[in-house]
């Protein structure tokens, strides 16, 4: 139904047009009803909105200062390709801070298009000015040296009670974030283009004044 | 001491002077001290202040999708009146998302001032546009069709470990939302209206650059 | 390395020059690496920045109305010398509200530069409107009397996790709040201005598409 | 109904026949339906069992070692009198520890029948060798000195979420503790003591094989 | 494998032989990986172990007495047949108590072998001392009459964050309670029965004085 | 003061004359005031008491199964000496359970003395049966493999919000877990024998009815 000439321009087209809910609720008539990411993980500035590909991160707390503490990260940021996003398990660390203004300007320059973190985020002053969208459960200013290491990249990861692989695509805005598994993407993305539509249709007719049953009624959608 | 056109005229005048603190310190006075609700159901965009009529809804988590799955939510929504303000309690769910752009829209146009949920809403950059007051725990993207069911509206609930009764008063802003009691209202607001006064006494008091003892040793507010 | 006319200056420096986590990485540096606040204490309103002196205040709560009821809290607030930030305490309390839009009025008027609560404030409209810095868990719009009671101030607190003791710099801002112990503020101020340095120097060659780990391997800074 | 010969009887005929389910239905029938104190303050022995009259006291955690340091913990338990229960709140704490063995030793000789702490104990295989009955919300091996302090005794305090009042009855036995306030108590045990006689014939009834809507339908008790 | 006469005799071997950890890590092998409950739901007595066919109920919390407040609750018990465990979801109420003594004497009159709560319990004395193998998150003494209500039973629920549908096997030992999906009880349980028995060959091996790396080479157990 | 033939005459002593309470009444007065760890740190069953060298472990929860999945649990327990007691990070995991049986037992033929988790352990009948001191935040059926990972072990980790060393000694009783650093040994030891006498004295003084104040007095010990 619908093609895109690259996924550049599939990502760019659903984060015009499309919403975490509206994904959502596709993914659910598909059966795929636990896609939702916690609310807890929110974006850090109003207005972010975030899609692209899971490049995945899994990290956990340590206790000393490790040699070469940033190793991992680096490598990890490295590794970005264009339109990747990337998504952080911490283990809901709460004493780590995994993200910051640096790493964002060297991700981008890398092509990524955000970051959605099971944990926590600095700099958000700065990252709020470069407009990078990231998505955190807080933010603290602590630095990840002897606080957090990387343990893998590229493998499945638990963000947000969701498990994320490689490869699927994240959309998060106000409403949080969703994951599409890859398996899907096909099916959901075309569907969810059309359902905006429909709630357009139900939209006039409720400012018109119909009730909301009668409204239900005509269009099967809420 | 004042007196009203109607209900329209006393909410808008309400929402224009008071604030939750001054109401709540009224509510005080009078012995009503558990008014306040919890402070994790917050305005969703910036600004948001209510104040209206409660109409109740309670609902539960489900697990499976039920029949005509809207069915309570819809029959609750088209039975709103002029200056009703929506006090939902899911029973602290974190599962299901109760409200959205679309039933904003028709509670709109059945006349209904805004909503309060224990509980969370999703669509919140059109709720936003739409200038709609609306509080709560968090926002979540997925539907409610298999999450959440209505059991009762217009009975007691629990919103915010504050005790609802439909037809008591909300008001709601960015402090948060208290409630005053029907029996409470003919008191509350003309002393309310009253005390807004004495604090900007206290105020220009102190920018003047009074001790905070001697300002209120004068006024007697804090 | 550096030199100020006065505390003032120093603070208004360190407030447009500095940001928490710079201070922070200076800190771990040093060895003292718990120093930065739990990140549920969070800037009421956008754009908040708070740098001075802690005055503490330790609270509690309490299960009646007392006589004189505000006598600690306008004790406290009166103590306030220029350049203070009041820094306090409640025992982690979710049903009082310490702070709120006369006190900062009073505060201010005192020569404070803002507080920092590990509990809730109310009034944060009018708050807002004074650009008064103030960081806190939450907001609520009741008031202390008969909730809360002031045990004592200019005492040791713990505030966000972090021991406060009166006379260390306290220093928030969007990524939250970190405290500078009075004896080291000597070695941490000159340090961190010159760490800001670096970092602008890592950005652009970022900025300019190199790699983090040979921008990292360059500069050795993150 | 029910007549003592002395206080010391009540309470022995309480604790050998009553259960804190019982007493809370009755307290239910009477509109006194908040009166059950949260789930996790527990008995720290199997088989405790405390019945008495409220001596309430309040604390709160410090961040100092002040002078004196058990000078009100000494007060309070000095001022215990026979069949007295101590109901302390510690605002929540879980850095203070506020009982131990040799503060019951001393409770016991002055003739109080256990103690009640939304807070931690210690000593508990010393306590749980004198079975003086303890319930609090968990066990840990600090001194108060430097972590809480003493604010008031024979106040209005919170414990468990429910506000006692010195001379309230509390029970509590392996579902909980319960509290019933003094103006209801020559309502309550009379009633309670009748009840126990109606649940042993249900009893009767569903160990013969009734079904439990004909059990119910007959005597009007679950 | 094994054959049973009957599912009484299946069920009765299984307390007998199984443990919750060798039916969990059979599952395991099978894939089915998220069917351990959560913690907190625990034998209310030591010694504890139900196993048995689940049979489901849906609870909420609701803030007013209704008509015939137990219908739902004695429905839900007289439902019950031999070899049933009730499975209960209260959606995590802490301010319900759904079950009790009569309760238990009427379900077992019944025939049933037990029940899991997700919420509380009372009368855990009486219970204790009838062995009825009773599993939940805590105790309370309070009734459930205008605290909670039966949405719905036989349907599927989540307890303990596992989603349980009727006819599914629930096992539940001291480490906690797994469920058997209805589909694949016929691999699971003779695997399990057969894993048993080479964990005795294990234990025997490091009892000698094995490394675990060598008894782990050797038997591939652990 | 004390001298002890070997480290097993030493821990022996320690596990037959002192308490956790008294050991951290001693560190308390050296100066060491955060060696107690969090109160959910619970013995898995009765009279369980521990006291040994640490050996620390740290893990971390992962979301695939990978190669050789228990390699590291199983170096860690071949490492184990005699007089260790296993100290385990899991970074509180509420998904992974790190302990069971066998590795009880192999851990028993190394020497252990006992194991201190901060997450879950399984098998605690028959770690009941083994007599095998395990403390630990709760009890999980489910096995390792696919869920956690030794990242570490030898190294400083967190366990129950204290940083315990290789080589400190960790005592555990019902009142909960204490650590005294490796370099305060020397003192601690010989003053909690000695504080141990001190309590017998006052413990006689209120048996015979002294009022809590003048045994203070007296004594100087609480």
């Amino acid at each position: 139904m619908v093609d895109f000439a690259s996924e550049q321009e599939m990502f760019d087209t659903m984060q015009e047009k499309l919403t975490a809910a509206v994904i959502s609720d596709v993914l659910d008539s598909l059966g795929a009803r636990q896609q939702g990411m916690r609310a807890d993980i929110r974006p850090v500035y109003p207005g972010a909105v975030v899609v692209g590909r899971a490049y995945t991160v899994l990290t956990t707390d340590i206790f000393k200062i490790i040699d070469d503490p940033y190793r991992g990260e680096i490598e990890a940021v490295d590794s970005l390709k264009p339109n990747d996003v990337m998504v952080v398990c911490t283990n809901r660390s709460t004493r780590n801070c995994f993200w910051g203004e640096l790493l964002s300007t060297a991700a981008r320059a890398r092509g990524a298009r955000g970051i959605v973190i099971d944990g926590y985020t600095r700099d958000v002053a700065q990252i709020t000015k470069m407009q990078f969208p990231t998505f955190a459960t807080g933010m603290s200013m602590v630095d990840s040296a002897g606080r957090g290491m990387v343990i893998d990249h590229g493998c499945p990861v638990n963000c947000g009670d969701v498990l994320v692989n490689p490869g699927d695509i994240v959309f998060g805005d106000i409403d949080g974030v969703v994951v599409i598994p890859k398996e899907l993407e096909k099916e959901v993305i075309p569907r969810a283009l059309e359902k905006v539509g429909k709630e357009n249709l139900v939209r006039n007719e409720l400012l018109k004044g119909a009730l909301l049953r009668d409204a239900y009624a005509k269009y099967g959608v809420l």
